[in-house]
């Protein structure tokens, strides 16, 4: 059930920053078998991370437990979205000193994609919209997320499923709802995402476990022809998990070892 | 009285995709002796671009006009904030291809801003919060400001009226909250806005009646050190009117003969 500040609602205020500004951040979370997932911490690390970056006051990890354990206590396999908003205020951008954030807890269905999307792999496009760089917003999940919203409804074929976004300065950077990893000469490589992108909390689950199994990861800047030229591609995300990457623009990628031995490693 | 999509309303259903995503628009629009202002029509018009850029299905002038009125109804001086979203849909970023939009007006009491600010000036500093480009979003009034909530937070010295703001590029942009005008040897100069920054309609009226009455207006790029070495600056809005600026940064001006016969103009 969707509780807005611990209470069962469905309905905000209509002068909540998040709506008017954008002002706040959120998570996007796994739920299967009515758990909450092995990554919650990671998610509750980057929420928290986003909140000192937009200065506002953290929420309490426990409450945040509580309430999402409510939420989703009819869902067996499903979405969780945690929504934190600086609050309601007045006018102007100006934010208040010390408000009430809001917390905002929903449900979603279970994704419903083909399992061929995993198995076989997907047909990505690039993307026309760059992504602008700001250091303070960068790797957080805040709400303003005009960038994707115009990435996305650049394409209507059904058999193209992500978009490769890059920033102002042609760098790689992410897809729209996923982050990107390639592989070249055995090695990971994903870009780097400190001007902008979101740090997806699988994509840093994909780094710590590659490198903890002596696979080489690298973080850089990558230019859209070196990704092109890899050997492998995938894209990731908490919610879909890892899906190979067969097909982008008119050149053809193989499910390759170092994907397929990512893929098992994730099993939780 | 606050209208949520015609009906008298403070609540907003939390799956709309303002919040979500900033995926709409706003207008902030000075309300004087209970009537809509002369700008109007403006407003309405850079709305309808808005929609057009970002894909929503634009809404009806006649519509918002008498909703308009409605919610002013009881308002003498005030300020009227027109919100449209996407509308209600679905997790993910993808557009829905027909939904209903969401229409939200509220009003808030009329600014008090101590008249010295128009008479003799404002004190400006120059923000680190850079603007990031994006041709789709720059002019229209996006629901995706948290550019302009981190360059606000930036100062808390209550002298500071206002914050310059600069584009990635270092070009001078904006302020925070108006747009931004300079007199260079006579000539009036404002900053290009095609690739950020909001396209003030106070700014737009200024540039035309400025050029109805022979007055040089170029719009261009210019560097802050363009901008500090101007012979007159001043911001404006369509809610404050002209403010001349006095200081920036450790740089003093004086309110000049330009400035004040722009100020004399704005007698609406």
């Amino acid at each position: 059930m969707p509780l807005v500040n611990g209470r069962e609602d469905d309905k905000l205020s209509i002068h909540d920053r998040g709506l008017h500004y954008g002002d706040g951040l959120f998570e996007t979370i796994a739920i299967r078998d009515g758990k909450l997932p092995v990554l919650w911490d990671r998610h509750m690390a980057r929420l928290r991370l986003g909140c000192q970056r937009l200065g506002i006051l953290p929420v309490d990890d426990e409450l945040l437990r509580e309430e999402a354990t409510l939420c989703i206590q009819a869902v067996t396999d499903g979405v969780l979205k945690i929504i934190i908003s600086r609050g309601v205020s007045g006018r102007g951008y100006r934010a208040p000193s010390a408000g009430d954030v809001t917390r905002i807890l929903t449900t979603y269905p279970a994704s419903t994609y083909p399992a061929s999307y995993r198995d076989d792999g997907i047909v990505m496009r690039v993307c026309r919209t760059r992504l602008g760089c700001n250091e303070t917003l960068a790797g957080i999940k805040h709400l303003n997320r005009l960038e994707q919203v115009l990435a996305r409804v650049e394409w209507t074929d059904p058999e193209i499923i992500e978009g490769v976004m890059l920033d102002s300065d042609e760098n790689v950077i992410e897809g729209t709802m996923t982050n990107l990893f390639f592989v070249d000469s055995g090695g990971l490589k994903t870009p780097d995402i400190s001007q902008c992108g979101v740090a997806g909390v699988l994509r840093e689950w994909i780094i710590n476990i590659a490198t903890e199994n002596a696979m080489r990861c690298e973080i850089g800047r990558y230019t859209l022809q070196e990704l092109e030229q890899a050997d492998e591609i995938f894209v990731c995300n908490s919610v879909i998990g890892v899906w190979p990457v067969r097909q982008l623009g008119h050149r053809i990628y193989r499910k390759g070892p170092v994907t397929e031995r990512i893929a098992r490693w994730l099993v939780f």
